[in-house]
């Protein structure tokens, strides 16, 4: 399967208070999600805290990664950066540390233009030789591309993908059709949104960028084989498994949960990066309880590869 | 007057394409400011680019303003990160160097809840014997504070002014009414969006954060008295001569004009932080035009103390 199709799965970064990253943990994180086959893995994804880590840690952070997955698994990393030149420089650290392809954002602070967004994605896919995915994430970014500029984009150089959220209506089957009859259809066309992932998938997005396959793999590719199957009774049983830790995605974020869940299943037991509080003990009992029921039983919490 | 009163200017951060600060076009600037006695000035706002420099860069463009300022005039300085440590190490800096208080907006990138902008305040505020002003700027950071964290802020030591945006019905009267009658009005309540300065100082706000203010100080001034003295017919005069300027603030975002009007005016001859780009030719010929109609005379251009 190429880069930008199947599962990618999006860990958090283990890190400490000080935002020094913590390479084994990165390992462990990384190596749980190759064996369990993922398609490819998003490393430094806004799971992965990337805005929140220094140009340093996230170099140090993809480098065991490269080392941890041995080629086993293709690997894409997050290079958004407020500043165009940082950017640039963190496509670079990527390319020479052995990343497989680039997920960028529209990081911003004053709000951009399309023509800014246009000339900061030239920019910097024209410092590598990575094929890069374009990270269209307006819940973190605020920036909303048009149709417009996702054609103008799609015949850049280096440019392969766009990762795209939900549309607002939860009509993904017309959402791809309007998309795939543009000129960004050159483009390989994912998804994110977790709750939206066996839509996206039986629609037949390309890909589908998980938060979920960061820390329970084989739930996300179960749904996407079930999916590719067009076996539809299928990926709704395993997707009603997961009903309750959708709820808890969009009511808490995937983040928020993601933390939760990586210290439940013995991943990695680490807190956000502050302001990013860990959430309650109430919330954190109904996290767990979400996990133990993507098992299909209630009674026991899912097998996690040790 | 009291620091966070009356016009504080926001100038720009003249620096160059690498973020390297340039420390003499610093000292020109907010010389510029305190020759014209505005109230206060605004080191590193949003218009100063503080979120797209190093925290080495943002404390040696402090450094000149100091020393240029010499005591005149107090200075305010963005301490705003996307991480909580690295904010209450810019806040450590900024009190190191000399400045008389700090704004900070809850830069997001995962969005905040109400608690973690909270805790985010407090961590910050604690670190500093210095007073700080809430930059509450959802154009740029998209966090709202509900009225109840401002109440919740209000409390906490060293928290001494909030910097709100214009109210979305440009209701300033109702709006500073409602807030003077909560636990909030224990802080020294502030706008910016410069094209309600007028409105908002006739209405008996305390301080006005002013982006024209960091270029033309004089105009400014000119307003804050006439409002003082509630002169309606003088403040809308001058409002009227600003009429162009503010219609290109809203249109192009006042940080682009405040680069094209730094450079008309001679003040400082830089381009903004890439992805952020210059305007165009006719853009910078429309703000060139407004420039000229703030002296009430279409022929001249505005005099600008050396």
């Amino acid at each position: 399967m190429a880069l930008f199709e199947g599962i990618s799965a999006f860990p958090i970064t283990p890190a400490d208070e000080h935002g020094v990253v913590d390479v084994e943990g990165v390992a462990r994180l990384v190596t749980h999600l190759a064996d369990a086959r993922v398609d490819s893995i998003g490393l430094l994804g806004s799971t992965g805290t990337y805005a929140y880590l220094s140009r340093t840690e996230r170099r140090r952070a993809l480098r065991a990664a490269v080392k941890a997955v041995a080629g086993r698994t293709p690997l894409m990393v997050g290079v958004g950066s407020l500043r165009t030149d940082d950017a640039q420089d963190l496509a670079r650290d990527a390319e020479a540390e052995g990343a497989d392809g680039l997920l960028m954002a529209p990081v911003s602070y004053t709000p951009l233009t399309q023509d800014e967004a246009f000339e900061h994605y030239v920019a910097v896919a024209a410092t590598t030789r990575l094929p890069l995915c374009i990270y269209n994430n307006p819940g973190t970014t605020h920036f909303n591309f048009s149709p417009a500029l996702l054609d103008r984009l799609a015949e850049v150089p280096n440019i392969a993908a766009v990762k795209m959220p939900l549309p607002a209506n939860c009509a993904i089957n017309a959402d791809l059709a309007d998309m795939r009859a543009r000129t960004m259809s050159k483009l390989a066309i994912g998804y994110s949104g977790d709750w939206g992932m066996a839509d996206a998938l039986l629609a037949g997005a390309d890909a589908f960028y998980s938060v979920l396959a960061g820390f329970l793999p084989a739930q996300a590719m179960a749904i996407a084989k079930s999916a590719a199957d067009q076996d539809r009774h299928e990926v709704a049983r395993v997707d009603r498994q997961l009903a309750r830790l959708w709820e808890l995605f969009r009511e808490l974020g995937s983040l928020r949960v993601a933390y939760v869940a990586a210290a439940e299943l013995s991943l990695a037991t680490v807190t956000p990066p502050r302001p990013i509080l860990p959430v309650s003990a109430d919330d954190q009992r109904r996290i767990a309880k979400a996990l133990w029921m993507t098992t299909g039983d209630e009674a026991e919490p899912p097998e996690v590869a040790a």
